[in-house]
């Protein structure tokens, strides 16, 4: 019930990927606001993988409960790439998991109050060795649902890669 | 996409009691993994009465996300009267809000690790105010879908009888 089949199959392919290799997983989300970690925890696997997330829909959240810089909220906004970073890595510390991937973005119908484009996100991912991927993305006002939709898509992926990158944490 | 239209009906009168008394809101959720967050979200007035929400899957999570006792998950289970009401507290203090809603139970289809069956659910309501409500319910082996939308329609109508027998923080 909380995506379509295509985003199921990629959190399937997620955790799959974090068994293969011995990683367990936390996301931290704005827009998207407890859908990744929803659709990650139906996929098989997820009692073992997944420790949980941060769901951190106002920016004084994403300052008390992550660690967000507020003087960097304040001078750059909530979607922006140093905020996915550092919602990334908040999680990470605040949690048992060796990845997180966070999302932050302007889901619509309006700008956010700093004026920022409906279908902007930015997303990153953080890994308990120190690497962090990110990128930003511009999907257009394509409605709440699709920018949310794509945004969790294309997280799920660079998170699927940095997995894919290292070595297995434990032999399989 | 989220909820049932009972439930999203709930969900917009949880956020109606906010904005009429002047609170905010958290979540804290176990096994609903953020669906409880998400549902929230979708309803009007969301961008200023929610501040947000912990996912906490695995106990460890619980413990370091919501602050938790490891000696109390460890003696008692993941789902009990006294875990529900650490992670509400718990939630409470990592934000800004005033209230906070705790949800932890056994969705299935299997029971958990503590032997807890499918369908106990204990929920908890904590408010800045030290005022705590709990309740624990057995819904049985329904699936875990129904296990899910029942407990959020219990812990959401718990919340609003909290918040209603107090009185608006600011005036109207």
């Amino acid at each position: 019930m909380s995506g379509s089949s295509d985003l199921i199959a990629l959190a399937e392919r997620v955790l799959k990927t974090a068994r293969r290799k011995g990683f367990t997983l936390v996301t931290a989300e704005s827009c998207t606001a407890g859908q990744l970690a929803k659709i990650l925890s139906e996929a098989p696997g997820a009692a073992e993988h997944l420790h949980g997330g941060f769901v951190t829909y106002t920016k004084d959240q994403k300052t008390k409960a992550l660690g967000v810089s507020a003087g960097l909220l304040r001078a750059k906004g909530a979607v922006c790439r140093d905020v996915a970073i550092a919602m990334a890595q908040g999680a990470l510390v605040r949690s048992p998991a060796q990845y997180a991937v966070a999302i932050t973005g302007v889901a619509g119908p309006d700008p956010d109050e700093d004026n920022n484009p409906v279908g902007l996100v930015c997303a990153a991912v953080a890994s308990e060795t120190g690497e962090t991927l990110h990128f930003e993305r511009r999907y257009g006002n394509i409605g709440r649902e699709a920018v949310c939709a794509h945004a969790m898509r294309d997280a799920l992926a660079e998170l699927i890669d940095a997995m894919e990158r290292v070595k297995p944490r434990v032999s399989a």
